[in-house]
């Protein structure tokens, strides 16, 4: 079939590729945008990949430009792709608040008016950009994925609802409890409507305390992050693994906030720990 | 005496602390903005400045969010220093064109109206700025410059007028012969006048080939930077090196661009390039 990919920068870095294509989304019904890097030949085989889901008010390109993980990437032999956070458009529903609408899909399919004819990012992630990113590039089968805030829930909840399809997930300060935070109660209330048994299946918390399968799981969270209090509870999740006996790891770290400037601290131990798993 | 430095962002990163301060300045006449990264400690004496001087356009925050080089300060244990690059404000003079005015000081002096009331950011990098550092922070006086594009132009320009002030220049894809090239003629006539003599003091190949002092240089130079033919010629400055002796090794990267994907692909070279002289 012909790509439907079209190639709107390109950068040699790190001796691989970073590039940033557009490409029309059936899930999404709008042009969608994504960034991708490809790692330099490192081995014979195809190499794995690794999503990366932003937070609210992002895009692809603030992951590409400020986390640095391409360095690992390079090294590890990693094609790291990062998609945008909503569809987007003049044909778009929206919200004055930058915690709905565009720039805060929250990975989900939404069922309620007037977000139902776009916003199913859940959709695409799952199975409309993995079968763009095997059509188009040469990658193994072998999938890992991570995100920040909004995007560390839509990670975690990807993960724990689709079994055997992630080697591995982790998150930098996620909100794992979206329907009892008010960010999360917001959104859920205009994508899905009141009716709360609804939420559950993107709510990772519930998600977590209902699963039988499991795979490993890293989350690192700043202890000055200025979200923690209202918005992320880490402590929740911690509570349910350790109840189910869930291998997760939680770490911490003192003084970090919700940045970016967090995010590369801590990035290369996210990229080798998808590495061991990834690569096993 | 009082500080005048007022913070206005604070982020942990790498064990250390990146924040971003304001402050009157004396030499531009207008209140300034700069960005610094703190490593934790990690020796008893105090650590060596290694300065960012960033190119047309930019901000202190560019290389602040887009470089990575906060890891390996932090590793080194170097205090990085990144200036804005030209005064602003409403009452500073400016240029619709992106290539003079506010965002593209050139770190020279100014003469001509309009731009001689603020545009002074060679006194503000070669006095103002380091003492204030020296005054606020504890750090030895042991200091080091590197830039990009416009920015590499300044680094390597104040390394060549001071010898002795720094150990270290190196420079990302730098304007290195600025009278002899569209970006640098411009700027020059409308900053200096139309006396070509006045120009030669910020030319590095006019410094170099008139140098006595000697400091070791770096410069990265990518083969698909689109600047390249017309703005950089890096060639010139090779030429001067090798007839004068001048230790300066110049590496073309194949199929890299002017971008800050570049310069996050070879930042950790020319960070350990500067602890070699300024650690030793």
């Amino acid at each position: 079939m012909p790509s439907t990919l079209e190639l709107l920068e390109e950068h040699r870095m790190f001796g691989g590729w970073q590039q940033r294509y557009r490409h029309p989304s059936t899930s999404l019904n709008c042009a969608m945008t994504f960034s991708i890097f490809l790692p330099g030949p490192k081995r014979e085989s195809p190499p794995p990949v690794l999503f990366f889901l932003a937070g609210l008010t992002c895009t692809d390109e603030n992951f590409s430009t400020k986390s640095g993980a391409q360095r690992l990437a390079a090294e590890l032999g990693i094609v790291l792709v990062m998609p945008d956070t909503s569809p987007r458009g003049e044909s778009v529903a929206n919200d004055e608040g930058y915690d709905l609408g565009q720039g805060a899909g929250f990975y989900l399919n939404a069922t309620q008016a007037p977000w139902s004819d776009h916003f199913r990012m859940y959709d695409y992630l799952n199975e409309e950009l993995p079968a763009l990113i095997a059509g188009n590039f040469n990658v193994s089968d072998r999938q890992a994925i991570m995100g920040h805030s909004m995007g560390g829930h839509g990670a975690i909840m990807l993960a724990l609802r689709n079994p055997g399809r992630f080697t591995s997930a982790s998150a930098f300060a996620p909100i794992v409890n979206p329907a009892e935070v008010p960010w999360g109660q917001k959104a859920f209330s205009a994508y899905l409507g009141e009716d709360r048994q609804t939420w559950c299946q993107y709510d990772s918390c519930w998600l977590m305390r209902n699963s039988t399968a499991k795979l490993p799981m890293l989350i690192d969270q700043g202890d000055s992050d200025q979200f923690l209090a209202d918005q992320l509870h880490p402590e929740r999740l911690t509570e349910i693994a350790s109840e189910k006996g869930y291998p997760l790891t939680v770490r911490i770290q003192p003084g970090y906030d919700h940045s970016y400037f967090f995010i590369a601290s801590f990035v290369e131990d996210h990229l080798r720990f998808h590495a061991q798993h990834l690569l096993a």
